[in-house]
């Protein structure tokens, strides 16, 4: 089984985008926000089948761990109650493909963070998301100003409520950022990159996983920067007197797969343990079109894969039983099929 | 020859960093700003002999491009007179290193830049450094705020008036942030990378290079996350009807060999042509340690080149051509020695 950890509704109909220019608008007017807009199954089927559906028969993909579109999520546009209604509407909707195809995907939360609110607001819907809507996971946006980076980081005891939360119920986490407000950041070029590398170094810096060992975080696109300078980051963990990497960060972080040509994979797989490596396409994505240099997908991670020279049960770790031991709830899921 | 294009004086004489110490304590207590203070060239020669021309020695290398510590340029300190008072106090002392060793360094200055201030303060400073001091190039840093990227891109027109100063002068800059006041960047571990990932999306988003086609950068730390990602960047190029990079950025960007480990600098090789990649070590620098899965330096990044499967001409355009194309005010003094 082939299970891609990463994937957003990039591909909502049109009404979606259109609810949340109104809603955005209503809050600039300070009017009503306005209620969730109907859409038909088949309107929804259509957007699915014509891309995500498509792709995963076309790739050999079989289950995608999906979540809202990471960059419309953007907790800095309007204030609390805007986010609490968009991130509702927007996890809604993906519980409506989850109902539609429940053998190709797996629903995973939004987070209703706005900047500056506790994080301890969004605990509420990550519980309603996962006791109700049997979602397995969540993202969490560490800088939901959208660019200024003026969360507290990672370690810090403001996150621990949602940490607890997430423990609690035993779902991970995807470190995500969403869209980029500052003009320094093109969000997929450099915001997200940079949001990986930011949050992997307050992994080393801050003792998180002492306070949670059972915590579990994926940090996508290969861990950002981190692989390529894995030496930069063995250093720097030795001159800052933390533990090894292996014991202090690496038995509660994950790195997904969405790096977008052979000689980047090759690398995140010489330097990084099979167990911390999650197969992750993110599409459709960020990268939509096709290399030249191969006639492929640059977003067809799984190729890339194919290609390396390890073994097959690494090969099933990667594509399957590390994302079953990351979720165990999409675990328990698959087992409740007899999968 | 071995050139390494990125060493800074980490190790200046205590009197040094008193002397910052103070001037900030005057800034804040509205007095006026202390004098440069007195020391030796015995004092200069013993922090250079102990550090960085026992490192050069010892490692193989014979020549460093050399400035200013750039954790601590720090242009977020104080305004722009302290941040003029420092650089040029900086600048003279990397000119007394040089003047001690003309074998072992050729200087290159930090700049006057201040959160807010136009770039063009900078240009005068620049022009004393290359016509009076001799300095073949410049760090020139693309967020002075320290951390909170809210200076225009580097593509923007804020920035032209310093390139063309640059390019009247032929020198190149390496783009490099300082310390962060941030406490989501890590300065050595988040920080320095984001801005290298960040710099090189803003030349793709950009028409700089078209603007002005003699400008020259340096993306130092192995140029970010760009060559692990280098099948995202080539994509989004193509996504936003960019040019390809070979033509767009790469005529004009540089990166240097600061990965400390082997498989990254396989990787860096494998991606970018070798024209692009100067030799660079940054010692003194972020990492200090000694790598237990090899034994040696972390960033004594010649080792990881020498181990290189390229042919000795491509271990010489690294080593030193790159470097002297690339600083044609570096060649001409070389040239001069009959080198």
């Amino acid at each position: 089984m082939i299970i891609d950890c990463h994937g957003h509704y990039t591909t909502a109909p049109p009404q979606h985008d259109a609810w949340r220019k109104a809603q955005l608008a209503a809050f600039n007017d300070r009017t009503t926000l306005p209620a969730v807009p109907t859409m038909s199954d088949d309107e929804i089927r259509e957007t699915i089948e014509a891309n995500q559906l498509k792709l995963q028969r076309e790739r050999g993909a079989d289950l995608t761990i999906f979540s809202p579109r990471a960059s419309a999520m953007a907790p800095h546009q309007g204030d609390e109650a805007v986010s609490q209604a968009w991130s509702r509407g927007n996890n809604d909707l993906i519980k409506r493909v989850v109902d539609l195809y429940p053998q190709n995907f797996v629903g995973v939360c939004q987070l209703p963070q706005s900047p500056g609110a506790p994080i301890a607001n969004s605990i509420a819907e990550l519980k309603r998301c996962v006791e109700e809507l049997g979602f397995v996971g969540c993202n969490l946006n560490p800088d939901p100003s959208g660019g200024h980076f003026d969360s507290p980081p990672l370690y810090d005891r403001f996150w621990h409520p949602f940490f607890e939360a997430m423990v609690e119920l035993d779902v991970p986490a995807m470190i995500h950022v969403s869209g980029s407000c500052n003009p320094a950041f093109h969000a997929t070029g450099a915001y997200y990159i940079n949001a990986d590398t930011t949050a992997f170094m307050q992994f080393i810096e801050g003792d998180l996983f002492k306070d949670f060992p059972d915590l579990r975080l994926i940090i996508p696109h290969g861990g950002g920067a981190v692989p390529y300078h894995w030496g930069r980051y063995r250093g720097l963990a030795d001159m800052l007197k933390r533990p090894l990497l292996s014991e202090h960060v690496m038995r509660n972080v994950y790195f997904d797969t969405c790096v977008y040509h052979q000689p980047g994979i090759d690398l995140l797989f010489e330097v990084i343990d099979v167990k911390n490596i999650l197969f992750g396409s993110e599409m459709v994505g960020a990268v939509r079109g096709i290399d030249p240099q191969t006639g492929f997908y640059f977003d067809d991670t799984k190729r890339y894969i194919d290609a390396l020279d390890i073994s097959a049960q690494a090969k099933r770790d990667v594509f399957e039983m590390n994302a079953r031991r990351v979720y165990p709830r999409l675990d328990a899921i698959l087992k409740a099929r007899g999968l």
